[in-house]
């Protein structure tokens, strides 16, 4: 047996700048990193659990009020935790999708939306983006028309991106949701790219579901996320258990079926509530996150050869940008071959470009101060100079 | 909107002896103290993921030598991290058992269990618990006949308990899967109150599925826990996706069904990890612990008119206490009724027992030292001799 006790410790967000694209939103915040220490251990929030026994009920810490708050803040009608966005979309798909249910997700949907849907046992069908890598209603509603004629009955719910993971794009979430609801589908939105990091209104979208990460987006440890739902689909995924012992008549309270009684018993809850003062401050300053965004777009197109697969202007932090004419031309001759990108980057300190990513790859500025802003921006401009290519 | 950012630090481990029933497994070791800090960020362990994109294969941190090695400690051919033991029910009942399959759980199972069997569809029948509180192979016996004989099929699956939640009993578990496996039936065995802090070797045991749970037994932060299988069982709970984009073409690689994808992405997996060579170096010296919760059971029984209802002598550190006839006498006429009690001990640096309980209350001696066991001892019966009871 290998020892696997010598884990090192973790120290790239203290020496470098990260542009990971799927960590930018869950670094811990100060007040986060104090409360994941004091309570790390186990069912660290258990110690004043008292009837009925169930973690939203518990007042000290807060999680009842963080409960309310949080479902206040998205404008939805209630919300509950769990362990990830995925989880989410799993508790949303097993209480609304029955086995070979029709459903759609769209050509930009998360393998996890895919998989919570493959496992409730449903037909899944993409909505396809348009020519500039949007979903629109349109195509929503061309796709709700085919499928339903194909399998002979409404799709049973949709699945959307609030920002996808491909492109970074922000989608027409309230003209997907009128018309999915003009045939009664409900709509879920994933947003493991917009809640905790912009402004997200659960009613002016029109959505049933928002689904949010904590641990990309909310400045939480993993695994944690959240379901928001409206009264009207409360009681359908937020259904107590029926379940009933036949020989020991033994029931089982309101324990929610698909929550499974409990979810983020300790460090995974206190670190969404310790963030979420500072969460709800943040998300008021997004248009600094889209400005530095563009700011270093812009020194990347400032590159010969680089190109943006994302919308333009950026409006938001995740970008896929296109460096076939460019990196990739110096990795064809360089000795690091593809590795020369991540390689000189960590020189000058900035991480998470895949190493060996030269053509198509994504990198997120969120949470960046402007200092650090100067600094990526130079630093992908030093190395495009440094490797022959022009920087206009 | 109320504000929900004061959270308290929490200190009861520190101040205290905690003797609550399901908190003494999940403290953390200090080096998963350490390394909960060092991983709190969200995605914290995918700093260095790279194809195939999975969280059991990353090596650095070590997370995929931790799998095999867990497996091997476990001695079963196959382990996945998974949000807390229930989501492992979680991923065996969605596997293996139908919409209206008779399923077995016992008269002893979590609510955990109901739950996961209740979200799957499953006709839930108990196996009844003997005079002495187990769960016996005879009864499993006698209940499969019978459940078969109503259905018109055997059980799809049985969950049993290695040590159950109310009374902490050792359950006949090689005899229960022996039988279940003369019908086919596979076994799952919880074991959230073993795996971690006893010995469990799954193979002598004869189950299909072990199930630990990380924040209760095995010193690790929540929501965290594992499955454990056999080969026979691996390609079925943990089945890769074939989900495909009927429009992209998108497929998802060797992302599991039952898991999501990946489960524990940061501080949650990191501190099971950090805590494993603790645990698997503890659950050697259980013998230890055992006779830590014969001292403090011994000293109970001492107070005149309390009585165990768990197994004696105790073979395990949960432990169910009858005190109708002590402290609950006490209890009718103490001017703080039946809240003297935990007052009482919390007065004395001991905390855990639920406040009012005065009847029938659990408690857990797991994990404590030698001078913090007779200092519950002396607590318990100080308190009962103040209060007027003999203590012999």
């Amino acid at each position: 047996m290998k020892c696997t006790a010598d884990i090192d410790t973790r120290d790239v967000e203290e020496l470098y700048i990260n542009i990971d694209p799927i960590q930018a939103g869950g670094r811990l915040t100060v007040d986060a990193q104090k409360a994941a220490l004091a309570y790390s251990d186990g069912y660290s929030v258990c110690d004043n659990c008292r009837k009925p026994f169930r973690l939203d009920y518990i007042n000290k810490p807060p999680i009842a009020d963080f409960h309310h708050d949080c479902a206040e803040w998205l404008n939805m009608d209630a919300v509950r935790l769990v362990p990830g966005a995925r989880r989410g979309f799993q508790a949303v798909a097993s209480s609304i999708v029955e086995k070979g249910d029709p459903v759609l997700v769209t050509a930009l949907s998360h393998y996890t939306e895919f998989v919570s849907l493959e496992q409730a046992g449903a037909d899944i069908h993409e909505i396809p983006k348009d020519e500039c890598n949007h979903i629109t209603a349109d195509n929503a509603a061309a796709r709700i028309e085919d499928v339903t004629r194909e399998a002979g009955k409404t799709p049973s719910i949709l699945f959307v991106e609030h920002v996808d993971y491909q492109y970074g794009n922000i989608h027409e979430i309230a003209g997907i949701a009128k018309v999915a609801h003009q045939y009664d589908i409900p709509v879920l939105l994933n947003g493991a790219y917009s809640v905790g990091i912009m402004p997200v209104d659960g009613k002016a979208l029109g959505v049933d579901f928002v689904i949010g990460s904590g641990h990309k987006s909310m400045a939480a440890p993993a695994p944690s996320g959240l379901v928001a739902t409206t009264d009207e689909y409360a009681d359908i995924v937020f259904r107590t258990t029926q379940a009933k012992g036949d020989i020991t008549g033994r029931t089982f309270g309101i324990k929610e079926v698909e929550m499974m009684g409990c979810t983020l018993m300790g460090v995974t809850v206190v670190g969404l509530m310790a963030s979420f003062p500072a969460v709800k401050e943040r998300v008021l300053h997004w248009d600094r996150e889209v400005k530095n965004s563009n700011t270093v777009v812009d020194a990347l197109c400032a590159i010969e050869g680089t190109q943006v697969e994302s919308d333009m202007p950026r409006e938001h932090t995740l970008t896929r940008i296109n460096t076939i004419d460019s990196f990739d031309k110096v990795a064809e001759t360089h000795k690091k071959r593809g590795y020369f990108l991540s390689q000189s980057l960590k020189k000058k300190g900035v991480i998470g470009v895949i190493p060996g990513s030269t053509r198509v790859w994504k990198f997120n500025t969120y949470g960046l101060t402007d200092a650090q802003i100067d600094h990526v921006c130079q630093s992908f401009q030093e190395i495009a100079r440094e490797n022959g290519l022009n920087v206009s």
